[in-house]
């Protein structure tokens, strides 16, 4: 696939994915979301990366929300062949047409092998405020504002927040940034765990280069992909005793691997260690232990 | 229904339910609980109101707590007809008249549609604790004191404070609190989000008021009472999956509503919108989602 | 069972459980867990003991993670009768031996009847770590040190962490703590709820003991023991109805016992409450209202 909206380069372990419309404020749009599925695909099936940042284009933005050129129509949905909308202008909802934008690449990031850090180098509105929830990290520039605008527009909020927003942020903070649709500068934001750092605008990329490198540059990547996933998984299950099944087969089955072996000897001897096993090849056989739910 | 306990007004589109019974430092009884239960029926019906503020009468005690002047009786639960305590003293738990006096107010003010701001004018303790949580700000004077004191009266925490305050104020400190029994002050409840906000007494109606404000005054009603729940009901979402087919919907519903051309076309044309949709006429086909479980 | 990796005394109705492997950094063995689990369920048999502090003998170490005297070979598990492993080197992983080591003993701190204070004496990594998770107060000392190492071992993380770490500390800090594997401070560790207090060394286990008084010093200990129970469980409930059935059940059930009667007699003429209903006779009859699942 190529490109037009997005970039996307990997040097040292780490993918760099940058939204790419810098005069458009980096405004979401369809090619766009098909762009970043695609760009997370590599992301995971490329052994050679085991990080990726997500950044945007330009000092103003990081991704102003979706791209409202159609103005007054933008958010009425597609209509004719394929569309959810019928004819007598009813929605038939569970038709996998009528599944949101932003929720489509929110679940695909949630469900990455790697390490996602969220470089925030200006607005993110709408959209852009909430696809980096599922991100693992999230470092911003001083005058970054996040705005969880839907309720200003008439509109709701979408890409999964309802379920990444109040986990993140709290119950609490949740419902104040969604009811009032205000901006939310870096330090707010801060307070409560929906950035991890800040850092001047020069350092950015710097500061989640360190972060990426923080994760990869001494674990097992086998290791880190069930990691992200249990932690993640984690939030959604009613009993510890889910927990103590996985963690069970995780245990016994990277236990015996080649890398706890490695893990273990190279503590032992307080040298580096140099796990041999990667995620295209080594995931244990009980992975993934869920199924997610389908659409409808 | 003739108020006897609380009092109702409304004043520019706010709606303010005061405990009035500053004598008895506005303890809670059934009769308090049934005015409530039918104000915020009114709250949800009356589409002049867009938010509601909730505070006490008097300076010492936004509520005291369950009144106990039938002394150590107090909560033996009624007997008799329709009572949930049996003839020979064993109880029938599935019962409708079973069900806690505070968990029946709570989950009501779960339910609400519109912002819901606890405005908290002295202590709160017992059932005065408790049914702030379901509420969507908690601005407090400084004295303020929470109170989550059933251990110390041999009893147990209630009002659907089993799932609201672990959610608002994290496990650790939910623990703490009700496994001490002990008087928290604003400053360590707002530490962790239980309080938004601290506000000199003679100012804590004015804050209530511009929080509201800050709630209503730019966005749509409908949009406003869909949020709130999927925020709320976003905490108990298992999987993100639950939150994309709601937000589904509501992007397709609410964005070809007139509320959204309104919002988008306000916005492009750098003016404030004018929502025309109200909550008793323009909640959405989809609406509500869930359905909720009965009691027994 | 008598105890040799362990220590456990009673005092003033607060027993204290040691580490008690202090030339070993109190590293975790099999041993040592089978003698933890037996030590908590002399805690709950026993009316005398109101709550239960666990800590480490020496200075330096609360737990330094699984002993790793067997080298590469520590996580492989064990073969022959009874193990997991398969003639064929595969894994049972439903078999009750394939149950993680870490689990088995935070399964055990979460059904708990009592108060439970880690006092963290110095570093706690691997279980170290993932066992203070379920237990309801941590305080450490200055230097302690918290790391949740697994990633870097090339295994995963155990102990119910996937399910009490993101709880407890928000999923950010749980995703940055265990995919990067790194030492978290205890100041880092206290700023997102992970630690309650830090105690100077010298006054480390007279905090742990005030905090334990400040639970069961005034409080009814069945009603200890119920909510205990609740704000842990609470917070798998998919919906604040779950807790309304219990809350219900428990305000009717303990509304009528011998110790509200004390609590609100003792309240009303302002003096100490003398409690005389006991865990070991006195749980009310929906107690327990939960069904665990099992393992497999």
């Amino acid at each position: 696939m190529t490109y037009e909206q997005i970039t996307f380069s990997v040097s040292e372990r780490i993918a760099t994915i940058t939204l790419a419309r810098p005069d458009k404020l980096n405004a979401y749009t369809i090619r766009m979301m098909e762009e970043l599925l695609d760009a997370f695909d590599r992301v995971d099936r490329d052994d050679e990366i085991g990080a990726v940042i997500v950044t945007g284009a330009g000092a103003r933005a990081f991704c102003a929300g979706a791209d409202l050129e159609m103005g007054a129509a933008t958010f009425e949905g597609t209509s004719g062949p394929g569309s959810p909308i019928r004819a007598d202008g009813s929605i038939d909802y569970a038709s996998e047409s009528a599944r949101d934008y932003g929720g489509r690449l929110s679940l695909r990031i949630f469900a990455c092998l790697k390490p996602v850090i969220g470089a925030i180098n200006g607005a993110a509105v709408g959209i852009g405020a909430t696809m980096l929830l599922p991100m693992d990290f999230r470092i911003a520039v001083p005058g970054a504002r996040l705005g969880f605008v839907f309720v200003r527009r008439g509109i709701v909020p979408e890409g999964c927040s309802a379920w990444f927003l109040p986990r993140i942020v709290g119950v609490a903070k949740a419902l104040d940034w969604t009811m009032t649709g205000r901006l939310v500068s870096a330090d707010e934001a801060m307070a409560v765990g929906a950035i991890n750092e800040i850092a001047p605008e020069g350092e950015l990329l710097a500061r989640a280069r360190a972060q990426a490198l923080a994760c990869i540059g001494q674990s097992a990547p086998v290791s880190i992909a069930l990691t992200r996933q249990m932690m993640w998984r984690g939030l959604g299950m009613a009993h510890p005793m889910e927990a103590h099944r996985v963690e069970s087969r995780g245990v016994l089955a990277r236990g015996r691997s080649a890398d706890a072996r490695e893990g273990v000897t190279a503590f032992i001897e307080k040298r580096e260690a140099r796990f041999p096993e990667t995620v295209s090849h080594d995931m244990p056989d009980y992975f993934p232990w869920w199924q997610d739910p389908a659409y409808g």
